[in-house]
Parts: C-alpha cells; sequence; structure tokens
C-alpha cells in the first residue's frame, strides 16, 4: 500500500506533465489489443506499435486500443500526440496511485480507476490503476499490464455479431469497461464477507490473538477499498450528470445502472466495517471473559485454602500445651473441622455466584 | 445476509440486462393475482399465465398485477414485452439485492424495497424485494414469493364498492401498497424493542456472556434495517418531489405521509443504536463490577490469612528458645494476638472501603 | 418509551386516514376551552360539545379552540368536517408518537410537537402530544390531557384588555402557544443540569455502580429529548421561512426568537451529552483506579508475607542439623533477620511508588 | 456554567418581550460611556443617565454609547424607545446566557457575543455577554460589567486625532468592537495550551488520578469554549454577506479579516481537543502499564516463593521416616536445592520477559 | 506548535494592520531574489533592498520577487505601498500562524499555506509559512527563511529558453509555485509511511510503552498536518473556480491538477489516522495479552501449589495420633499423593486451555 505513496516523490520539483512511470513495472513490454467495430464490420489485431492504430483514426466505426503494460513512455507520447491527449492526462496514466476521478477535456473524457482482482494464492486483493480516454469514435483503455483479462468476455460480446454493444458507441463501450471492472468488486466483497464469516464462527469457537490480527487486517483491507469506491461514486455519477456530448442520453440509464451498484457497494463496505467493529468488541470480550473465569478460579482456590493452611499452621506451632495435640481424636476432629470451613466457604462462593 | 450478496458474483462479465434471478427460488411456479377496477366495475383472477392479463391492458380501468414468485424468466420477459420494460429493470427486478431506489422511465416508474416481516418461529426479521411498476393505467407488483400475503387487506379494501381507493388512480395504489409494506416496519421495531426491554432487565439482573452476543445480535439487526430503510427516505422523497406526470397532485400528499413514516422509523432506528450502544458499556461495566468484587474478596482474604499464616510459621520454627513455648499461656495468647491482628486488618479494609 | 411504538402496529393494514386514538387515554372525556378575541371584545367558554364553536367560525375575531384529550373521536371528526381539516391531519393528531413537523395544507397550517413538563414525584420528564392548527381566523390546539395547564398565564394575557396579543392575528396566538411550550423545556433543562451536578459531586465522593446507572438513565433521557428537539428546529425554521398568507411578516421576528430558543436548547442537550460522557469515562477510571489501589495493597502485603512465610517454613524443617536450632539466640537472630528482609522490600516499593 | 440556564425558567410564561435580567448583577449602577466622534471632532462623557446622550442622536457624527452593567432595566427601556429597539432584541440583551447571533433589523443591526478573559486568580476562564446595536451613525455597546476593560485601548486610538477610526463610520467601529473580543480569545487559547502542555510533562512524570481530573476539566473547558466560538463563525460570516446598507464595502474586508481570526480559533479549539483525547489514552495506558508492572512483581513473587515454601513444608512434616531428616548435609543440600528452584524459575520469567 | 499561538495575543489590542512579524526570526536580514522574463527575454538578480525591483514594474515581462526571512518590516512596507497591498494582507503574512486561505483583492490575489519539509537531523517535520500575491504582471511570494531551497528546480526551468513557463503568465507561475510546495507534501506522507511500517513492526516484535509514545507522536503529527492541508483543499478549488481575470483559462486545468493531489493528500492522511487508531487497538490489546498471559501463570502456580502447602501443612501440626507418621511409607506414600494431586490440577488446566 505504501509501495505507491514512496515512488511519488521521485517528482517531486519536476515540471508538470513529466512522464515517468510510477508503480512496479508489471511486463516488460507494453501490449496493444486492437478492436475496430461498426454494427456490420468487426476487426481485431494484437501487435506491439501504435502504428497499426493510425488508420482507424478517421473512421466512423468504434476504435477501442487496449494497452497493456505501461512501461513503453514513448508510446504514451505517441499516444498523447495522435489523440491530442492532454500531458497532464499522460501525467495521470502513468502516475499508478490516482485517485478514481474523471476529467472532461471537451474532446475526450478522461476516466480512471481502480480494477480490483482476488488472488486466491496470496488470499489478498490485487489492484491495477486502468485509464479509460473516450471520444468521439475511440475508446482507448490503458491497464498497468496484470496477469490475466477481465476484458476478455466483453470482447467476445463485441465479435458476437448481433450483440447491442455492436449497435452502440463508444460512450457504451466505455461505459461496458466499467462496468465489468466494477462487477468484480462484487467477487471481492463476496470474498470478503466469507472471511469475516470463518472469523465470527472463530471467535466464538476459540478466540486468540491471531484472531484480533486477522480482524485488524480486514480493517485494514476494508479502509483500502473504501478509499478506492468512495471516489468512484462521484466519478459516476459525473458522468451521469455530465453535459458533454460525448455522452449519449440512451447510455446515461446504464450509466445510472452501475451508479446504483457502487452505493450497493460502498453500502456494502460500511455493513463490513460495522460489523468488523462489533466483531472487535466481541473479541475484547470474550478475552476478558476468558480472563475473569481464570482469575475467578484463582480466587476461590486461593480464598479456600489460605484459612486452611492458616489452620495447618496454627497446629503446626510448637507450643507445648495445646489443647488436643495428645488427644486420640484431635486430628480427625480438626481435619473435619478444616473441611467443614472448606464446604462453607465453597457453597458461600456457589450462592454469591462466583463460581 | 451475506447469501445475497454471494449470487451477484455469478453474473459477472455477462452483458447488462442479461435476466438471472439471484436469490433463493421461493417458490415453484410464479402466481399472478389480477384485479381490474375502476370507480363502478371490479374485477378479480388468479391465473399462472401472463395471457389473461393482456385484455386489460388498454381499458381505462386501474389493472393490478401482483406476481409472486420470480422463478418464471419467460413470464417476465412477456411481462417486458408487454409493457415495454427496460431491460435494466427486469435485470433489477431479478437481482434480490437492491437497494431500494426509484426509477423514472416516464412511461412508468419503478420502486423498489425490501418487506419485511417477523418470523415467530425463527424468532428473526424476514426480508423480501418488492418491486412496483405503475403507469399511466396498470400497476404491477412483483414478490419473491414468501408464505403469507401483506396485500389481502388492500385487495379486501379494493373490493369494497365505497372505498376511497376505487375512485383513484393506480398512483394511489402504488402509495397503498408501499403504505401497507411501511406500515409493517412499525411491527418489526415494536418486537426489536421487546426484545432490548427484555435484555435491558437481564442485563440488570445476570449479566452473562449470552447477554452481550443478544447485543451484538440485535446491533447487527439494527444495521441490517438500518441499510434498508435509509434509501428507502430518498426514494419516497423522490416520488413526492417528482414531476412526473404519473403522480397526481391529491396522491402527494399520502406520500408526505408515509415519508414521515420513513423518518420516524430512522429516528427509531437510530435511537435502539444508541440504547444497545448504552447497554454495551452497561453490560461491560457491570462485568468488571463483578470482577472487582471478587478481586476485593482475594485481596482481602489474602491480606488477612498471610500475616496470620506466617505468624502461626513462626512458631512453627524449630529453635528451642523461643519465649513461651514452654508456658500454659503461650498458645491461648498467641491465637488472641493473631484473632487481634485479623480483627484490625479487617476494621481497616471496612474504613478505606475495600469490603 | 416504547409504548408508544407498540400501539402503532395496531394500525398496520387499515387505510390511510383511519381515526384510532394510539397511546394513553389521559381523560375520560375530552374538555374544550374556547375564547374568541377582538382588539375590544373578548369572550370565554368551557364546553364539552363542539355546536358552540360553530357561531364563531366566520367570524372576524380571532376564535381559539383548546381540546383537552382526545378520546372523543365523533367530536374530532366533527371538527375534521366543520374546519375542512385532510383526514391525514386528524389520524396525526390521533397518532401521538408524531415527530415535531410542519404541513403547509394552504387553508391552514398545522403544526404538531412535544410538550415536556418535569414530574417532580417520579423525578422524570413527561410528555405530551401537542397538535395546533391555525387559519385566517381561529387556532385550534389539541392536547392529550394531562393534568395541570401549560396555557393558563397565556389565556390570562388575552384576558387583558391592553396585552399586544389582543391586536395580533392567530399567527401570533400560534406562536405564543409554541413560546409557552418551548419556554418549559429550559426548566427540563434545568432540572437536568441539577442532577448532573448531584452526580458529578457522587462521582467523586463515592464512586459506585448506582452512578454508573443514573448515568445511563440520564444518557437515555438526553436522546429522547434530542429526539424530541432536533426536528423543532426544522419546523420552526419552515414556518419562518413559509411564504403562506397565513403568518404575517410582522410575526417572523417572534418565530425567529423560538428558533434562536430551539437553536439554545439543542446546543445545551449536545453541551450535557458531552459531559455525560466526559463522566463516564471518569467513572470508569475511578473504579478501576480504586482497583488498582486494592490490588497494590494486595501485591504488597504478598510480596512482604511470602518471603517471610518461606523463611519460617525453613526452619520449620524437621532435619536434625540445621545451624542455631539449639542457639539461645538463634531464634530472635532469626526474627530480627525476618524483620530487615520485610524491612527491605517495603522500602524498596516505597521507592518505586507502589505503596 | 449551570447557573445561567436556571435563571432563564423565571421568565417561563411571560409574554415575549418581558425585560427581566437573567445572569449575576455584577455592578451595582449601570455606567455609561459616551464618545461622540467624527474626522475633525472627539467627545468624550461618563454618565450614569442617558440623557446627555441624546443631543447625539441625529448628529452626522459617530455616537458610541458604551453601557456596563445592566441591572438599571429602565435605562434599557429608555435606550429603547430613544433608539427605536426592538423589545425581543432588549429581551436578549437582558438574556446573558445568549448564543453569539446576529440580528438584521434593517434600521440596526444587533449583535451578541461572548467576551471571555482569563481571571489569573481562579485560573480560569470569565464570560460575560456584550451585545452591540449599531445604525446609521450609533453603536451601542451593552457589557454586564465585570471588573476591567477590553475597549480602553479602542477609545485610546479613536482618542489620537490621526487614526483611521475617526475617518470611518459606525460599521468600522462595531467591527473594532468585535476584533477587540475576538483578540482575547487568543489570549485564552494560550493559556490553555500553557496547560496541556504542563500536563502533557505532568502525564509522563507522574500519572495520578488529579492529571485525569485536569483532563476533564480542560475538557469541559473546552465544550465551552467551543459552544461560545462555534455560532461566532455564522454571526461574522452573516455580517460579511450581509446586504444590509450599514455595512459600507470597506469594512467587509475587515469582517473577513474576523472571519479568517474565528475559524483560526476553531480549528484551534478542534485541536486541543483531538489532544486532549489522545492525552486521555496516553494517562489510561499509563496508568494501566503501572498496574501491569506491578501485577507482574505480584506474579514472579508469588511464582517463586510458592513452590519453595511448599518444599519448606515438606519437610516440616512430622514424618518419622524420611530421607536426610538425621544426615549432616540433608538441611543445607535442601538449601542449595531450593536456591535451584527459585533461580531456574527466576531464570525462566527473565527470559519470558516477564521481569 | 504553541510557541506560534503564544505570540499572537502580543498584538490584542492593537489596530488592525499593525505590523508585526509573530514567529521565530529565521534569518538575520531578508534577501531579495528577483526574476524577470518573457518567453524572449530573463533576467535575475540577488539583492538586499526593494529598489532595485522598481523598474520591472510596470513592464509587461512577468517579474518573480522572491523574498525570504520577515525581519525588515520596512522592506514589507515599501513592498505594500508599491505594489498597493492592502494593510491585512502585510499583516496575514507576517502572522506566520495563517490557515491556508485566498484572498481575492481585484487587483491581485493572495494565497497562504504551509511549506512542510522533513528535517532528518530531528527526524520531523519543519514548517514554514509561504505568502503568495500575484497581479497582471507579478508574483511575489514571501518565505520564513528557513535554510535550504524548494524553489531551485523551478527557477532552473525558468532559466531553461525552452520551458513552457517562459511563455506563460504569473498565474501559471503561481501555480508552479504551489505545485512544487504541495509536491513536497508526498515526501512527508512517504517519511510518515516509513515510520507507520516500522512502528507496526515493532508493534509485533515487542509492544512496550515507546510504541504507545510513537503511535501518539505519529497522531499529533497526523493532526498537524490535517490541520494544515484541509483549508488547502477549499483554497485551491476557490483558485480553480475563481472568476477573477487574473487567472487564465489554460492555467485552471493545472490547478485542477494540484487541486487532485490534494485531495489525494487528504485521503492519504485520514486512512493513516484510521491506520493508527487500529494500531492502537493492537497495541492496547497486545499489552492486555501480555498481562494475562502472566496472569495465567500466576493462577496455575497458586492453584497447584497452594493446595500442597496445605497438604504439607497439614502433616506438619503437632498432634500425637496421625496415620502413618510413625510408619515407613508414610512419607513417600504421601508425596506420591501430593504428586498426583498437582498432576490433576495440571491436566485439567490444560483441558480447560488456561495453560
Amino acid at each position: 500500500m505504501n509501495e505507491r505513496i514512496k515512488k511519488r516523490s521521485v517528482k517531486a520539483g519536476l515540471p508538470p506533465g513529466s512522464l515517468i512511470h510510477i508503480g512496479e513495472k508489471r511486463v516488460k513490454t507494453s501490449r496493444i489489443h486492437l478492436i475496430d467495430y461498426d454494427e456490420n464490420a468487426f476487426q481485431e489485431k494484437t501487435t506491439a506499435t501504435l502504428e497499426e492504430c493510425y488508420p482507424f483514426k478517421d473512421t466512423a466505426s468504434v476504435t477501442w486500443i487496449d494497452i497493456e503494460g505501461l512501461r513503453d513512455i514513448d508510446l504514451l507520447e505517441h499516444l498523447g500526440s495522435c489523440y491530442e491527449v492532454h500531458p497532464l492526462i499522460l501525467e495521470d496514466i502513468l502516475n499508478t496511485d490516482q485517485r478514481p476521478k474523471l476529467d472532461d477535456m471537451q474532446d475526450y473524457l478522461y476516466v480512471v480507476l481502480k480494477m480490483l482482482d482476488f488472488n486466491p494464492a496470496g488470499n489478498n486483493i490485487i489492484s491495477e490503476q486502468v485509464s479509460i480516454i473516450f471520444g468521439k469514435n475511440f475508446v482507448i483503455s490503458l491497464q498497468e499490464g496484470r496477469e490475466g483479462d477481465l476484458f476478455e468476455p466483453l470482447r467476445e460480446r463485441i465479435r458476437g455479431n448481433k450483440s447491442r454493444i455492436r449497435k452502440l458507441g463508444p460512450d457504451y463501450l466505455a461505459y461496458a469497461i466499467l462496468d465489468s471492472i466494477i462487477d468484480r468488486y462484487f467477487l471481492i466483497l463476496e470474498k470478503i464477507a466469507e472471511k469475516i464469516e470463518v472469523l465470527e464462527e472463530d471467535l466464538i469457537s476459540h478466540p486468540g490473538p491471531e484472531a484480533l490480527s486477522q480482524i485488524h487486517d480486514l480493517k485494514m483491507e476494508m479502509i483500502y477499498l473504501r478509499k478506492s469506491v468512495w471516489p468512484l461514486r462521484e466519478m459516476i455519477s459525473g458522468l451521469e450528470k455530465s453535459d458533454s456530448e460525448l455522452i449519449r442520453p440512451a447510455t446515461k440509464i446504464y450509466l445510472r445502472d452501475i451508479y446504483d451498484h457502487t452505493i450497493q457497494i460502498i453500502d456494502t463496505i460500511e455493513t463490513y466495517r460495522e460489523m468488523l467493529s462489533g466483531m472487535l468488541d466481541i473479541y475484547l470480550s470474550s478475552v476478558s471473559n476468558r480472563m475473569n473465569q481464570v482469575m475467578k478460579v484463582l480466587t476461590i482456590i486461593a480464598t479456600i485454602f489460605m484459612p486452611l493452611t492458616f489452620l495447618a499452621g496454627v497446629y503446626g506451632m510448637n507450643f507445648k500445651f495445646m489443647p488436643g495435640l495428645n488427644s486420640r481424636w484431635g486430628y480427625p476432629l480438626f481435619l473435619v473441622f478444616m473441611l467443614l470451613v472448606g464446604a462453607v466457604m465453597y457453597i458461600y462462593f456457589k450462592k454469591k455466584k462466583w463460581l
């Protein structure tokens, strides 16, 4: 989490618009995946250079350029000059610690957000920044270049001749990209819900310090998730209410739909946070309950045996003249007396509900 | 609570508007309950297919189609094409983990909310999603299909010839449906109030770990309730302030009335949450009070008997020459001395208010 | 507090506008207190039926109908038809668990709030719902019918020939009723302030579990008070900013005045809440302080006498050959040695500040 | 703090605008300090009656009437009728428990706030209500009449011929009065900052229960301060944004300046509150740390000496046939054995980091 | 932190606009660094008097006057009269405890904020107030005069012939100054992130009281940081949305960029604050965990050895007739019995999970 922050300071003092990639370089070379389609035609290419994209720039068909890997600064600069992207936007694409946001640049809209996925190996959430630029006839999406691809089902739908997406414009494509990213958030929430459930059962059966650290870890994950999702709400609401001509009215109802999803995700995150707080209370008081249990036992043992030990000590004194010392029944009677004292104290504690 | 979230991820990657039912399938087949009425006429039918509803589509009278059970996707698709319902709305109907919301689709309004009921068997709240679509001359309500029916009193009122509802339009019917759902929330709150009262008495008479877990459960219930009711406020306020022509001005005062009810429910929920927080404090400090009580007893016993045991130990030493060993009064005098020491310490503790 | 909620569910399923009285029936029959006045004339009547009020309906003079007791549903229905009060308003009057609110019905304004009083017998706050309806030439006030009367000083002022109130309209009379209710809130706050002061002193002199339960009770009272007063602010602000013709501009400055009072009451409530939170902290830490004190004593006694008891135990062993056993000075020297050990430990604890 | 609230209830039931002085009567008679000035002329008088102020009422020069002591209700009534002050304003002046606020009465503006000062004798904050009424050519300030005078430096500046204040109107004078009151708040904050610093050092060197009660007292002071300053912000912002003709545009930049000061004071108060919360945490955990330290010692002593005492007890048993009883080396060897046991346990505890 | 507050009271009672420097005097004399540039020309001077700046006042080229050290009140007064700076602005420049803010004075804009830097020597944050005044053709920046210079890279960029900054106006220069200050905040956050990481590891490996005080210190630093950054957001948003002609539309996108940075910084601060709260919880419960561990050991030792000591005490009594006293197997059998008792208790504790 902190690694990102650390690298931002590299840029302190540089002029605005300096293109320096912040964050891990996930892939060695950038890969470009190009799709060009309209209602009738469809073309698909995988390439490493941007030159192959140029011919599509001025056609009426929708061009989707999906770039994986942000290592190649040159490629980005070419992209910038070709599609007239503002240097500050290019800088934002490379600074992979962006807060989700929307910039309306009139000729195109720039959207940046986090693509989250669950890593089954490490049992943790992995995160990747996705930038989306869309204009009159193009959509450019830029990923950091993690393994796996969330957009494949979407491409599949585009390849299908009859899908709605083929009849609609780049704004709908941009929406579809956002939708497939946000849909994945539900998976993350499910994984966390599973963890919370397991943890809740653990807390009841054997509350230990490791439960506490798991609560802590989940809390940190929720803080991170919330940080990623809260600004999303504002961003999608901005898209929905935008007066940009690039967003057709027919698309707005779809944007409203993912806005609802975002609200639902935020709601769920808040609910989980409250549940975790409740679990922390439960943990702390169950720990102190066990402790109290242990202390009670100590108290009972001590309060029973201390007087008895004292009594035994009394008859251990070496005075010559003590009643009963030489009597045959002295010892058994005293034993019985001590047993009685012990029994009375035990009953007293039972009655006081201390046992 | 989590079951719902889990199923949403099934849909990740599917195109928007895909109709997949999320949630338990409560009934095997969908049942359709049709009522058609105006001021003079009244007709009622229970059927399993939608075909019988078609004739009523273009009449001026109000048609109320109440569908129980969302299993039959085909039926929903027919409904969608017949009443020109947007695919995203159909999707929302099937995703039974919706947040309460209002969508104004111009030709009709879509409202979704939770219908809560108290299950006396499990002593818990059960929840069902209800969707309401209403247009110029129809109201469609869709339930998940739980046992029992909250709408029967409403139907009874419609059957009555002289009831106000017969003279008014579908907007009033939609309001009446909302009203009967929200009225039920008060019952839930009463049940919770009863639980809180019982719990409060329990806390005073015998605070145990099970009281804590009950507080925790009630808190979770309040979190869930709040999640269901908070967005309701916004939704009903949206209806009230809507400029849609489908809502007559005369209906708005009724909407204002249920808006007030919603505010009152939210207020009560917040009050209960604060009361539960207060009870948690009381519980924690009563537990620590009992603990302190126990510890005090331990301390008093220990501080009285430790010195006495030491004194007895002194005269248990085997030195040959110890004063009083051979005296007749050595033992009783020493006993009296020890009693005095014990009494002095006891009085000291009493005075220091430690007993 | 919960009793009110409980009765609301009686109405679930009934059509809106059903007149059922929720809450305790405080008086057996409703009493009507009628005052009619303008600058010159004054008339006063106490009656049980509404018929005597009809003649005043269409005169220009201000008519104040004060009804105590909501038992008589018929009376209310007559009132409703006579003054054309909306059925939902009548329902709100009878549902005595209303949140303070304002409804502008164009021909008249409806205001509902809580009238609080301090019950010296039970040392608690008692609450009664007051509804005020005022139009062009009338004010109707409806109380649940508690013993005693807060409005008597107001009536006295009206009886006086020269009072300002005689020259002004029903809006000013409604303000004056609100003012006398809100003025009483200050008394409640004073009583609570007294309780808090007593409690604060108690906390310092002898903090016990009953102090905690008193803090808890006061907290609950504050929660209830806040619930009654918060919406008041909005309600009076609504009156002040209302564009209804029923409120003359000259009255608005008076409404602004009680708005300021409400803010001040809310401020005071928030301050008391914070003070109570602070007192809870003080209580908890003073309890744990006493506990620590007790534990320290235990520790000191134990750490002094355990080694000594051990030493005594050593010379209590029955070995034949132990140095000093047969010496005359063995016992006194060993006693001195033990005293030294005890003294050293005591001084050590003193120095470590544990005593 | 509570004394003020208590007296407000005296007024319950009285008509609005009743002039009754709430609060301590600080001075026996009211003193009037009159200053009349314009760019060229200057006049100053100290008097006890208002008659001497009448001549200045209709001159163009600025008249500043400063009244100390609110005992003389007649004087206030004269003032009211002379300057046409609304009875509700006069009432507010006498109710010395006002929240800071601004009332725009068109012909004049009414401003009320708290004048705070630090009382070195009692080491506490003392507070006095100041009301300021200013119109076209006059400023009336009313103080409760505390010893000392915050406005003397301001008068000195007016006496000086060349000061800016002489060239400007009553709005600037009102600003200057506000400025000198708010400047004093910084002194209060410094005193509190000093107390916090001292307390922080105390907490580290010797945390005791008195530190806790000091934190509590400071917290209460912060609650009171915040209550006085928060509404100030709104009040000054109201002055700044007022469209009253009584405030010249040139004065607004000065009002903006004290608005900034108010924000800064609020910021500082919030910071101090957070610091005090942090200190409470530190205190509580340092207390429990010391306790833990003490408990550890008890545990170590007990766990070392209990087994040893048992061992000594074993050889104190009176069995005839025990190995080594009659041996010369029995006692020393057993002593060595016991020492070993003690040492092993001590080392074990050291290793476990319990010592 | 408090030092600043303390000095503000020096000014209480002085007329507004009095120029008194609050804060440490960091440098002995003020240094003036003058840069004058347009797209083609460039001039740079370091001087101690303002006279050399006069010639540039009325040229069209951008003049940047950077003043380090606020000791020289005369210099400031000259500056004020030369550039017609309002006395209140000059006062704000000298009061080095300003909250970040923006004042639009029509002819120029005044911006004040904190320049933070990390001091590796003291391992703490150092802070300096920077004021920026910019008008049609000039930018004046005023620093308190700390060692080192954050603006050198910026000057370097201006010196470069081809840099964008040379082609743009004073609004862009002001932006660039703000940008270089805010960029430095990321460094501060990284340093704090490092500290938090180290602390988190410390907490797990050896939680001690010094960890607590480090958490406390970091919390205080976060409070201070937040206080510096929160108002920044509003200030930059004010610049961005300003309708002043001094800010060209082309510059606004850059202002939007640093606005995003500010939001990101605030987000990060909030995240760190939540993390620190979580760490406090972890610390407190790990401390109590260790304590519990220690107490358990005490309990186990006590509950095993107390009964054994009692048993030994029984056979230490001096009764003549006790079974087994004279038997050969009495001692070893009793020893075995005692071992059995101890073992049973140990196993019992193991089973109860208390060990």
